[in-house]
């Protein structure tokens, strides 16, 4: 549905993994392999003049032909982290949107602490125009709850496992997230960076379909 | 940021009701009231020559002063059951939606047992072009995940307390769509109406901004 | 330990709590019964003399005899609810605390929707300046977070049992509490408003013991 | 109950899962390790004449006498799999099936996305004409309860730990089976592919014993 | 398939459910009311000449037409109760399978306490050939445990939410049924007796199409 | 309380198990280290003429002076495990039952599927009179019921981390054991074999004391 | 297995537990009915010549013959209660120990408030020297906990739902016991005070058997 | 607010660490850095002239410029532990406040096994005078609970994963402080010492600007 197939590379053998991304790059022109650790992208072997992008900390692999053409050029997105620690999960969701052609802007340790940095986050935020949000957050999941309120784009809340204690895997951060005071936040699965990239998709899509193209 | 106040009606007395109601009426022309049982909707006294409606099923009152513009006319939303009993959640999105301009068109008892009317339904809703679309589920919470399978347009899943035993309060039907195998599905919490209809208004939102109105 | 033995009327008869209610004016010149329906405050029979003072919304009793002293004159605490719905549970914490002496002050619905709100709230907490402060939450939990950030008195989070969905009986906001990323905030469980009072004494009593009575 | 015993490697020695193979293989001419990884496949020493298969994504091992003889032929059980990663705990079950006489047929990848792809499957499936049908699957586990729905033969849901986040493990996918919307669905534990076989077995048997070996 | 629609009563008005029943009678013959409280009961209007069946420790209302022939004649269940406090849920089950057609056999209070009681039960139970086996249990869920591992049929768990304390909600009685030590029990949800009733059809209606009507 | 100090190996160093066995062998001529891994018990150095004993199944250490004289001679305890994968937490228990001087008979794989096994096994169980039974198990956790219905000594149930999928960590062992249907079976923590032989202690002492040594 | 059959008067009619009454009153010449609240008490109709003890708080009823000859003379049992709101479950422990002719002693409100109070307490408690404990505790469970380590006898731990907020219905009581610091205590389910009871009676009739009537 | 930002190693580089090192060193003239494990401690290249500290135990470490003045002398804060096996946690809270000039004193190894020891920490606790007292363990999660009954500083509870089977990561204690009979406790999150530690310092500061620092 206009957003590509995702290769997990969990629990998949190298040359199942090659096997598929040499049928979509067939296919589509462009091939993504999510959760690919650094020492298994090393055995990979692509095809001659596919171009490469590899995100170690996302541990995501972009693929493309050398003539691939974006789909969302016009597309606008904006990306929050609530700490460092968020960017695993974040960047799974920039790369992939980056890869199809969308506009993203990054802002990252947009935390309490320092309500001066939150404001400023908020005013170039809106500058931005943004047509959908992605905020990252684990412990507490604060930061899209807060952004939900004070921005009136599309805002989707993306857990992460970062916490301590009870609670610290995500789930803290997710159910704050549905329990959320201030309505129209959405979410998806903790740590699903690749699921929020598909949501800001699927919202990017039908504004530039309704001709929002500014 | 665009979407109304909603009064929550439980934990509150009939006169904090009322003065929140003239209050928002006042500032905005729209008062809306959820959670209300219809007996207090009864005892409720309303302004002279103020509109209302109220849908029983939905526990949801909406009151407006006549000369009320709603904000988001040109906007569509679909807007899915899974079966009846999940109506009552979907209704206080709906209601709310139309009150606000929102050109809603609704579909029930789109289950599994009858693919025909599946099929049937996805064709009419591709047909309606939705800038989003709202599916509530409860029990297995398939459907949402089936839609947002087959429809390109950004589907909220909202979550129902339908069901029986272990997981039948809409924790099974939140856990199937937070694990949808189709990505892009966001979600409110379970039975989250007023939420879900705040997420599709700033979607619509930013499709009527960017120039969306066709 | 310097906190007065609460009477938890749930459970009890009305004999058992004219009882126990007797016993503490005698020994202590005063006695607190929480969790006291009116109905059945209306069929306790006091003895002459005693000053009473009931809340409804907090369900809480208090008895007193006329010569009673409060200990803890001097302190200062600082009373925080994100909304209206959080009030019977805040209240069982401030009523206690005013019966023992202490100066208490309230701000309610100091949630995020509003940020001018919450930073004149802020402003006018750090100028009474609290011995410790109670902020009260449900849903997300967020305002103790929040607080806790931006004040440097001790706060103690509570919890209540107000929200919708999974997490709504006041998990979510325990939780939210529990992963701050705020440090220090302390919690008490859910709803428990007496626990936050009685923590708040402690630190009070340090405080005044050690000098600090300005 | 005309099931096999079946030798859980986890928690045993090479030389008590020696043992109790001899024993098995004199008593029953059949013996089936489940678990058991390959490195201590490698150092298991079997008696000469034993035939063996060893599935290394099952992690299975089949080791039979020359001339045994499977009780089960003329059984028909269809296997399904929603997804690739979901092969290990489906291939438990259908190994030990063949290895008993059922004849066995498998689709894999029969998702949602491809609703071509499972209207072609569930053709095929009802031509086979199956005693009774597996169908595994993690994450939001609907194929089961989609082919439950579609299909009238008996449908044993197999959950597996695939998934990411909150219910990951397989807890998403076995409450979703649990609430499945299509009545007539069983399930058995997570990742128990031992337990789907023998439940297979079971009707199989019955449906042999009453005289439908067509 | 095979399974007639059953019409859940709970969140339906009288009319509904009246309406409901006029459809199905008139296209199947058959109409079956689950979860109908006995004073709704008394309220519904059904057209002259229908023949009703009423249960109420089961709250289950079965219809037919004078003329309504049961498709699975020569079908039989087995089903047993660990006590009578799981009646309700097992007479869900066989109530619907009796008007069916099949020739039901039920087992009651067949406990641990009385190991006479249970060995003469499994005979009666094999002499009996059921094509499938529904056993009801609550607390520690261990009769359908024991059962699955003394009788060849298939046996299907019917957990019930008959406990006390911690589990007592049948969440107990289903994890137990689920780690079952014998292979091949599968389960239906706590208190699902329609989706045991009709995963047994399932099971009945295989044995009878592959010849097995003896 | 007449049961010696458990040093747990589990967080302590080598050194600081050492001071701790050497202290207690000069209180009480007896030390008992729990969950010591074979290569750390390597490198453990002991008095002199201190006898040792280790087992490395329970991760058991046991030492003790050469006059050392255990104080719960006459004393008798059955123990049963429902399958060899629960010995390690049995044993914990009967090695420290055993080093204080009691009589412990033991029963290994007294499942359900043999009937006959476990009925004679409970007629050796009763003629061997024992003080306490502890009885093992994972899984569904079914042999302590079932033993504790038909034998009139005071039963300790010990649920073991033994099992698969949902609840396999032991808890459906727990729970199950929680919910017996066959009053008055008690239950210590998962995998706490430490406490089950400490709770079998306290009864024997109770014995012994009261003049049973018959 | 020496302890009476208890009637559990939930979800039985008056008839039925009248029935079971007679019957066992026949067989044994003693008839005990949990669970049975007072107006359903007054309804039953009992043979004339049977003597009747109904406890209202504890919801008990015991019925015997004028010859009933408790089997249990001799045997001591301590019951204590953390507070009295523990009371019901406790005394339905107690009541049915009495009845079978145990000798119990009581202790209430035995709280860590007052340390002067526990210790005279355990004094007495050891002066009693009795066979067995019973202590009951909600919130955070500690009475048993402590007793345990303080005092030589068998102690069961009895957990209560009594509490508030997070864990208040008797879970943070019944883990705080399964995680007890001191070894040896072992715990029923929550409000299980008739299997408190027939634990008690285990260990009573092994130390009367074992010739301990002093 | 007071208390200084500290860098937690967890998932950030060696060189991010060192970035964050050398920025606090310069403005604050005080680093602290949490969860760093030895080898990577090795790694860490500071600046010349710095003081540093590590706690192998606690992983933490603290560095300082030498003329840092700490800003909290004259605060006092008690510190206790059930058990060794606690100390990692209370380490962390300790050394912290430590370096921040509050005088702390600790005692470990108060348990409930032997009260006369604990009857002399709390004397001479009590003769310490703290302003705050932070009380760690696991497994039962007691100690906290039975130090707020008794002494009348704030108590901040510190859970610890420190146990085993159900509830053994510090949920049961965490639960238990929660439930606490003992009003006025208050807790931070399981294992979270930077937490308590922060909210000591919150008391402190407030008491020593109060006034009181005798």
């Amino acid at each position: 549905m206009g957003f590509p197939e995702v290769i997990l590379a969990e629990g998949k053998t190298v040359e199942e993994i090659e096997h598929a991304l040499k049928r979509l790059l067939r296919s589509d022109g462009l091939a993504i392999v999510s959760r690919l650790d650094p020492d298994r992208r090393e055995e990979l072997d692509l095809p001659d003049g596919v171009e490469t992008e590899y995100d170690e900390r996302a541990r995501l692999l972009i693929a493309r032909v050398p003539d691939y053409e974006p789909p969302y050029r016009g597309g606008r997105v904006a990306a929050l982290a609530a700490g460092t620690s968020d960017l695993p999960y974040l960047r799974e969701s920039t790369r992939i949107l980056e890869a199809l052609g969308v506009e993203v802007r990054e802002w990252v340790d947009v935390g309490l602490a320092g309500p001066h940095r939150l404001f400023s986050t908020l005013r170039e935020l809106r500058e931005f125009r943004p047509h959908a949000v992605i905020a990252a957050a684990g412990m507490d999941g604060h930061l899209p709850v807060l952004v939900n309120a004070l921005v009136d784009a599309p805002v989707i809340g993306l857990p992460t496992p970062v916490g301590y204690g009870v609670g610290g895997s995500g789930e803290a951060a997710l159910l704050s997230m549905l329990q959320t005071c201030s309505p129209g936040l959405t979410v998806v699965n903790v740590g699903n960076g690749v699921g929020a990239a598909a949501a800001a998709i699927k919202i990017v899509r039908t504004v530039l379909r309704e001709g929002g193209d500014d």
